[in-house]
């Protein structure tokens, strides 16, 4: 293990942290919150400082796919504790644990909450709520990659260990580049959003915050009722196409910039997720039609709670909890699915589950025709063995964590409905699960230790999983292993 | 395809069936049930009929592996359609999908049931309900294969397609030996537990019953309120023996009888499942200490129910509905996991949880050091790449499966915790779910449609998927494919 190489990025990190932080420092400046204002500045100073001490350039500069992982979980685990700071010394959110959560579910672009009431938070705390979504969701580490200069066979081991999806390409040779070229189309993407939603006659302020949320797929508002709480169809049409969008593989966007139309219509997974958000949004619309006087409001609800959730966003129109069973089991299935890989959502992904998908339907072919040979194609391209593996070891752990973590969590003694959607919502990054974690609710009466639990699941499922394992992995940290 | 061989075969097994029906008839002779005896006689006479003209022995005898899962699926099919026959026919259930979902459950050893009130049935029929869990538990195939020569080769197709488990290994190096000593063995010790509830003071009637259904892993009981019933903690403890002892590998029984010791205390899912089933017992008996008066009697009742549902049993002696929420998080994930293959219990079986287990660290460890070559080993020999891809596609179709059911079910529109486990304990052919299917209810409030689709999950669970599959696939069935 390259230690001085790991200490060395992690004191870029905590720098571009508190750069980014310095955003909300100027909000709260703006809107005269002082007590916010002393918080956001304490919390950079550190950041600063930290940076500052952790940043001497080690000569060894190798690093590997090991050291990319554990770069990876420890940044983000360490982005977490600072990014809570400013709500903990503010007071806005009562306890450290309690801080932790609500930044944690940021980062990772959950959105599970644990306040019962936003709209009487202070502004600047709310920006940077919903900031910490804009954040994780392309990832910090796509974002220090972007700016500091490490040399192209590096990055590609940590853009590898934090980007969502079984496969990872390139946009352009340089990573470097890969990185700007990415979160240029995040921000402009981002912008166009939030000017949609500001022409539409949401306040500027809400259309900043909600732009930012839905970029990184996150979910929180600076609205009690989500988005429900403005009764205004084209604010939920524009929210539900950007939700969509943004959980659509990046790779995609830069082929239409460079006009490669026909690779995007003939994407395989953006294909597969367009009929699985087309059939569920069919079945739930009719579902629910009886419960809405047209059909245009049944659909619309319908499409922004299947993008919402197929996104893993987490933002809501209406309270599905008292919709018919069929649509929450709906829901529920696309909390585990969730949307594209090399997007800002989360949940299993679409190509995983294509892959599997694939899989089983060679596995019935092979014990038909046992002598029968099958390779597995995605996008046109045989899918490696080590790929197969690699996501049928994902899939197995996934579902491991899914049920360890249910029984964790059952020990606070809620319903089985809360204990289990709270968990697969959380290792989706989605938000909002049903009973008493449900869309209207929130995930405040957890105890300290299901709230931990919980936590750790939404970075699990943020960092697909192996960097987290690799972290609390002891071989890892042998100096043998080097 | 070899479609005279399969009618050969099915017609063995329908006159297998009459044969065995004999039993019931009898006894609704001796106990005077006209209705009864009446319907049992035309059903045999039909098994009969029939049996006779499809047994006309064809020349070509060649059968593979395609034909023994067909077999396999076909005949649980047909034997679960004529098995219902008595209980229609006498009137004592209501309905032919009732009927058809109530032998379903029999033979495949579920033992959920959908009538509220079991008592005032005849005892004919309750002793035919108690029998098709006795004969679904070795398997109705492994009879015939004890009666009928069939030559070798041909027999172990039927025998792996039907046997419980990943890996299938004969006692003897001949397979018609080899059925005769698993059924041997399984009638001795049905003998011996039914002896022992006898002895102990309950009903002979009621010691044959749930001795059979214990046998079989089911867990129809001739009480409404199951074990519970008794009130006697000597039945309770014998019966918790016995469940635990049907749910282990019935050639450690053979290694026994060879003295065999060594390899018996060495069978490493044997030592998983004593583990699995000490940790969850402990836990649970801590976990509703307080609701209980001693510590005996709340050791008592978890362990039993956690052999009742880790067998996949379903008896049960409290109703562990109303213990707190970590006891029945434990109990589902139990539902799921199920007891050892090469035993007559349902559920994933352990052994494929091992392997699940292993593939997963081995995956862990191969991202930590990507040059390491790791193989699986079970009960000390290398896992084959074949017996790992079935596994691995046996778990994901298993897991689809169950999403696929739920949001089926989901369309009765009961709440998310009765259609999510009773989906869970049909596919692991326990019996018993949660909330409005839990320990003291039944499952006749579903339709006829969830009915039908919890059937169908109870035999994917019970031949373990593939034969199921194989009878739906259109290519299986085209002349092309002989």
């Amino acid at each position: 293990m390259n230690y001085r190489m790991i200490v060395y990025i992690i004191g870029n990190i905590l720098q571009a942290e508190g750069a980014l932080m310095l955003f909300s420092a100027m909000l709260a400046a703006y809107e005269n919150e002082e007590k916010e204002l002393q918080a956001f500045l304490v919390t950079i100073g550190l950041l600063f400082l930290l940076g500052l001490i952790m940043k001497r350039k080690p000569k060894d500069r190798k690093i590997y796919g090991k050291e990319g992982f554990v770069i990876v979980a420890l940044s983000w685990i360490v982005i977490s504790l600072f990014g809570a700071l400013p709500f903990y010394f503010s007071g806005s959110i009562p306890g450290l644990m309690n801080c932790w959560f609500e930044t944690v579910s940021g980062f990772t672009t959950t959105g599970s909450t644990i306040l019962s009431e936003v709209e009487s938070l202070p502004r600047s705390i709310l920006f940077w709520r919903s900031f910490t979504h804009w954040i994780g969701g392309m990832g910090i580490l796509v974002f220090v990659l972007a700016i500091v200069p490490l040399g192209d066979e590096r990055s590609m081991h940590l853009m590898k260990a934090e980007a969502p999806g079984p496969v990872v390409s390139k946009l352009v040779p340089k990573i470097k580049s890969t990185a700007k070229i990415l979160y240029g189309m995040y921000i402009v993407l981002t912008i166009i959003q939030c000017v949609l939603l500001y022409v539409g006659g949401m306040p500027l302020f809400d259309s900043v915050n909600h732009a930012l949320a839905t970029a990184g797929t996150g979910g929180f508002s600076v609205k009690n009722t989500s988005i429900a709480a403005y009764e205004n169809p084209y604010f939920e049409y524009v929210i539900t196409v950007f939700m969509l969008l943004f959980s659509i593989n990046f790779n995609l966007f830069y082929l239409l910039l460079i006009r490669e139309f026909k690779s995007v219509f003939k994407n395989e997974e953006l294909r597969y997720f367009m009929v699985i958000i087309g059939i569920s949004t069919l079945l739930i619309t009719v579902n629910i039609l009886p419960m809405y006087s047209t059909l245009e409001s049944a659909f619309r609800h319908a499409v922004f709670q299947v993008a919402s959730i197929s996104s893993t966003t987490g933002f809501m129109t209406a309270n599905y909890e008292l919709w018919p069973e069929l649509s929450k089991t709906i829901l529920i299935v696309l909390t585990i699915l969730g949307g594209c890989g090399g997007a800002t959502c989360g949940g299993l992904k679409i190509s995983r589950f294509i892959i599997l998908l694939k899989l089983t339907i060679r596995e019935i072919r092979h014990i038909i025709h046992p002598r029968s040979v099958n390779i597995i194609k995605l996008e046109g391209q045989k899918v490696s063995d080590e790929t197969i593996q690699g996501t049928v070891g994902y899939f197995i752990i996934y579902i491991m964590l899914l049920f360890g973590s249910f029984i964790l969590i059952s020990i606070d003694n809620y319903d089985f409905t809360t204990s289990l959607t709270a968990v697969i919502t959380a290792l989706g990054n989605v938000g909002p699960g049903l009973s008493l974690v449900g869309p209207v609710e929130n995930f405040g009466l957890f105890s300290d230790f299901s709230k931990f639990v919980l936590s750790m699941d939404m970075l699990f499922g943020r960092l697909e999983i192996f960097p987290m394992i690799m972290l609390f992995s002891p071989t890892v940290w042998k100096r043998a292993n080097m």
